[in-house]
């Protein structure tokens, strides 16, 4: 369909107990001029300048009672897809005002049972008022040093509970293993028992040394979430001492706080979404993926969680493909993000990952499948890597496991039945 | 139940497949120490000092299918309350942490086919680290100079499309009526047509004449919703101009910028929570608004909106009145939020508001109800004074309306079927 280069596209799927056509333009009217009376002033012109238009419908299913409660009352729910677009000049850049726009009351509305946000169109008037990722996925290869394969990292835990000495005690040997990357846990950021300042000062000790001594320098994402100030100051101490990265949970955060830290400097942003279950898990409320994923890339952060294949979590294996894909996918000049694939990840996943994505430009995130790997750490981050390269060079699971004795344990330790069927049983 | 005051509780609305208390036993182990396996370092000790304990569980009803996909199968959903509380040692005073530790991953989890934060207890001791609302009820009526009776207030409408100039004239009538408060639009901030200074400039030029002349001084929510540093200089050409607040779209916006604005200095501020229903449709996904006032209130913001009684968006009156009572309920020693009630008001419904919150500490706003009020917006003005004075005497609607002029021109005009038979046929 032909865009209007001055103008901003957002589609929808909706479900209405009125005729979608009406819906659309309820839609389309709450947000942009839209009262519950005509008010003196609103003129023809004013309307035909600044109104949003229904640029599309497509008619979907009908279900036969409503997803969400409150709507107006029928007995038949017409599903849809809906394209509504916006005259920039009714926000100018202006991010949350733009989210406020294709987002904001919407989901109030009596005249719906669903709505949820698909995706979102920039001209590349708006984009270009963004710098987006200042790394994206080769700088921070270039931080991390590794090429041509998928940057492999994990998780300190305990998530809580550990000193700054006891943080770079268990950091020590995931750095001697040769992994990429490592991660604070999201629920864990300055706390009294572990000064983010004294944390930052002992984990960049070991990260240094390893660093001085073989010149592989080990990106870690410290957790800056919190006050402003509090993370701006953070932020500076991570660059006194040399580190590569901080980690901010976006959704916690938000979104002007975010963009203003990533404009901060030189850190490679890790963009964690814990609380995205609730802004996506209805499949008739919300927003998905691929437009959430734009807003973040154009406020600038780097790497953004995906989930992953087979993960722990209520996911599936097609919305986590498409969220790679879209991490990636061209928006305008900004950078790509890197996608970080996480949650229940042991390396058996890097097979289905690679055949579904053909990509490497991932960072690929394991907790327990390094730490808990039944030779230790440095075997766990062996097995990943002899997965990834293996998953790559077109081999199966079974193959990986009979050439490589790590993965082969991470395989007998971590994979379900069939997994371990396959290694036991050869190839079939 | 007797709470411990070094810790966080927090209750939840679940709906889950497992057994009940082994679902509430995954939550607090997911949102302190959890991974899939157990990990080296994760001593008993640290476990009984960090790790979130369950407080309390009610069964509820069972639901026969599950109300989120993706959840582990069952034939039976349990739903029910559960009660959880950490150390505040787990995260401090982090507000962004304590989002991500109440809220975070738990959305994801397949174990629950339902998760809602229902509240907070927040200890003393934490609280004590937030300065809260500067202003809260009190400070904001001292502003706005409207004591024993709510603040009335509209919107600035239509939402986008006029230039400075024309939103001062649109002002001007609404000055001259009385009003105390005026606001923008969410969907208006800085755009090329209405730059941000021009048109504070044109609006406090207006005010503050009135001002100088009368001694009252209309209290204007100019929408300061941007990026952050737009924002604050937004702030300081409010202050300059002699205005009283800045409006902000806080979802958009997010939890650490708005903190950041609310510690700037001396406006009151209008937290405007498009976007809200997102987060809280759905009766098993999100969170209800007694926690989610408790994280802005914290933050700082004075002003929150509640929408209304027979508001035209999907929320029930009861709902509304739970909004209402917790913005005013006791939180520790920080002031109260003014509930902002908006959303279809034109008056009508004063009666029915006063009498299920037994309250004048609200910000009443009418956009349409006053800009259309077949009299002019003088007597629209009037016309909401008039309703709310009657209420809070014990009358009703068909008595007032018998002794006022204005507000009898408004049933006519924006009452419903009902609300006219009472005005024509008596008080039946």
């Amino acid at each position: 369909m032909k865009r209007d280069p001055n103008r901003l596209y957002a589609s929808y799927r909706v479900e209405t107990p009125l005729a979608l056509a009406d819906a659309a333009a309820q839609l389309a009217g709450e947000q942009s001029s839209g009262t519950f009376v005509a008010v003196p002033g609103e003129s023809e012109e004013l309307k035909a300048r600044f109104a949003a238009r229904v640029e599309g419908i497509i008619e979907l299913d009908i279900a036969s009672s409503p997803s969400l409660p409150g709507g107006r009352p029928g007995d038949r729910f017409q599903r849809g897809e809906v394209t509504v677009s916006w005259s920039v000049e009714n926000f100018g850049a202006n991010l949350p005002t733009i989210v406020s726009t294709v987002e904001g009351n919407l989901y109030e509305l009596r005249g719906f049972t669903g709505m949820k946000l698909l995706d979102l169109e920039f001209p590349d008037s708006l984009i270009a008022a963004y710098a987006g990722p200042k790394h994206g996925v080769e700088g921070t290869r270039r931080l991390t040093g590794a090429q041509d394969r998928p940057m492999i990292g994990t998780i300190i835990k305990p998530s809580v509970g550990l000193s700054p000495t006891e943080t770079a005690a268990l950091i020590k040997p995931l750095v001697a293993a040769g992994i990429d990357f490592i991660k604070d846990d999201e629920l864990m950021a300055n706390p009294p028992h572990s000064p983010f300042d004294e944390r930052v000062e002992a984990v960049m000790r070991v990260v240094n040394e390893h660093a001085g001594r073989t010149g592989k320098h080990v990106m870690v994402a410290f957790n800056v979430t919190d006050d402003l100030d509090a993370m701006l100051r953070h932020y500076d101490k991570i660059v006194a001492m040399g580190g590569t990265c901080a980690m901010v949970s976006i959704n916690s955060v938000g979104l002007s706080a975010v963009k203003r830290l990533c404009e901060h400097g030189e850190l490679s942003i890790h963009g964690h979404r814990n609380g995205w279950g609730m802004l996506n898990r209805h499949p008739m409320l919300g927003v998905e993926f691929p437009a959430y994923q734009k807003f973040w890339r154009l406020a600038g952060i780097d790497q953004l969680h995906v989930n992953g294949i087979a993960n722990k979590f209520w996911e599936s294996d097609d919305s986590v493909v498409r969220s790679i894909q879209s991490c990636l996918a061209p928006l305008g000049s900004t950078r790509g993000l890197l996608p970080v694939v996480s949650s229940g990840q042991w390396g058996g996943q890097a097979f289905e990952t690679y055949r579904r994505t053909q990509t490497i430009d991932l960072l690929y995130m394991a907790g327990g499948g390094v730490m808990a790997h039944p030779g230790g750490p440095a075997a766990g981050v062996a097995a990943l890597q002899q997965a990834w390269s293996e998953a790559v060079a077109g081999k199966t699971l079974a193959e990986a496991a009979a050439t490589h004795a790590e993965f082969r344990q991470a395989v007998e330790k971590f994979g379900d039945a069939e997994a371990r069927r396959q290694i036991a049983g050869g190839h079939a």
